[in-house]
This record gives structure tokens, C-alpha cells and sequence, in this order.
């Protein structure tokens, strides 16, 4: 199995508050946006980032386990995003928290390797670590180089 | 905020049954290693996969919330691997069975769009879509066009 990601899809228990924080707030165009089913953007080269009505994920994808009358909560995964600066990281987090987002840690060192991070909830549940990281690299191939 | 992920990381409660599966199992070959901690694979061109211990993903971000005596468990995400034809589709998955991975959903005809996939969970609770996708381009600049 070659090593690649090419979508990533949570389950989204209000797509309008999504679509209000994603594309209204923080300015990001849809790849493709299907009102009360799933609205993707692209993440990486390559790669979609789909939200997905919970309803629909739950059909796609029956649990077997839990409560059915709830539907699947996301949990257990974190998306980071990487600025240049200690004050970019400071600006992002303060543009998500104006585009509704809950700031769950605010701006700080990390535990290891100079980063400066925080944490920021989206308003169905995902949380991003925003951070500036001086031991992560891309080279121009896209190539990553950590440490 | 720019549009991207630069990294997506899992709370994985075995991380030696994950290092099992993805690199002994699938022959992936990892960013970094550190045991105990986290495994970093490249996922996409620029991003980074983590797998990252479970007490440790609870520390790094506490949930204020639930049994504190059990870990952070991942759910309401699935992450998808495309390939180019239903018989590949059906390779992947027997590969991912054989490294240790559980069939969730054997290969079958898709809701819509032609799409022929099938659901495969791996050994910490991460499930993998693995689809032939003929709605699904990527062109040699790394945009996705979907549809």
C-alpha cells in the first residue's frame, strides 16, 4: 500500500456552522460544497479535506457500537497548521476565535523542539494546532524534514 | 488562514501495533520513530502523518471532559487512499487484512459518483477508505478536481 492521504473526512454534526467558520470566516474556497451533505476543500497537494453531514457518515460507515440515537462525534485526532513566526501564530489564532472558534490553549512554548503553539476548536469539533515549529522543513519537491 | 494541513495526528493507544501495521505490515517507511512517543509518516507532499501516544495526546491537550481514567479514543474520521481500478481496490485491502488491519466494509459498489471502496480499520482504530474514484483527478500541480 503506497504511503499517501488523499482524503481526510469528519464527521460534522452542523454543516452550516462549518461552512460560516471555514469559508465566511477565515476566507477558504470550497473545493465542492453540497448543502446538507458534505463540503470539501483541498488540504495539501493532492489531498481533500471533507466535512460530512454526521447522519451521512454514520450511514456510510455504521458503528455497531454506542448509542445509535447520537450521532459520531470527532475525537482522537488533531490537524496542525504551521505559520513562520511566534506573532503569525498569535494573528491565526485570533482570526479563528473572530470566525467562531473556541481557543483551548492559548499561544505558548511547547514542551519540546522550540515550538510556540496553541489550540484552537472549530465549531464541530475539530481541533487545530496552530503553531510555529523551526525544526519542520518542506523542501521544494515538498519533501518534509522534521528535527 | 491559509488552506492547509500540515499535519494530522491520531491518539494511538499501541503504538507498536500501529509501528506492527504500518511498517512491518505495509512496508511504510517512517519520517521519525521515536518509541514510546510518536511515529511520523509522510502523508501528502508537505504534510506529516503522526501517530502519537495516547497519554501523551491527553496531555498535550486536555479534554476537561469524560473519564479521565481512560484515554482519548479516535473517532468521526476516516481517511481515504485512492487507487487506480476496482482490482486494485481489492489488493490493498487484502494487503492491510494480512498486516493485521479489520474489514469493516468488503469492496463493494460506492452510494455514488461510480466509486467502488471498501472500509478497513487499523490495529489503534484509524479507518481507511480505500476507493477507485474515477471522479477523482489530481494534475501535475497537485490541484484536486473532483466531479
Amino acid at each position: 500500500m503506497v504511503r499517501r492521504i488523499d482524503f481526510i473526512t469528519f464527521a460534522t454534526e452542523d454543516l452550516d456552522a462549518a461552512r460560516r467558520f471555514y469559508v465566511d470566516g477565515l476566507d477558504w474556497t470550497p473545493l465542492l460544497d453540497v448543502a446538507g451533505e458534505i463540503i470539501f476543500f483541498q488540504s495539501a497537494p493532492g489531498q481533500v479535506l471533507g466535512l460530512f453531514d454526521a447522519r451521512k457518515f454514520d450511514e456510510d460507515l455504521p458503528r455497531g457500537v454506542g448509542d445509535a440515537s447520537s450521532r459520531t462525534r470527532v475525537s482522537g485526532v488533531t490537524l496542525a497548521h504551521n505559520v513562520g513566526s511566534r506573532g503569525e501564530v498569535v494573528g491565526v489564532v485570533d482570526a479563528m476565535r473572530r470566525a467562531g472558534g473556541t481557543v483551548r490553549t492559548a499561544p505558548e512554548d511547547g514542551a519540546f523542539g522550540g515550538v510556540f503553539h496553541a489550540h484552537v476548536e472549530d465549531p464541530v469539533g475539530i481541533v487545530w494546532e496552530i503553531a510555529h515549529n523551526p525544526g519542520w522543513h518542506v523542501d521544494a519537491d515538498g519533501n518534509v524534514e522534521l528535527g
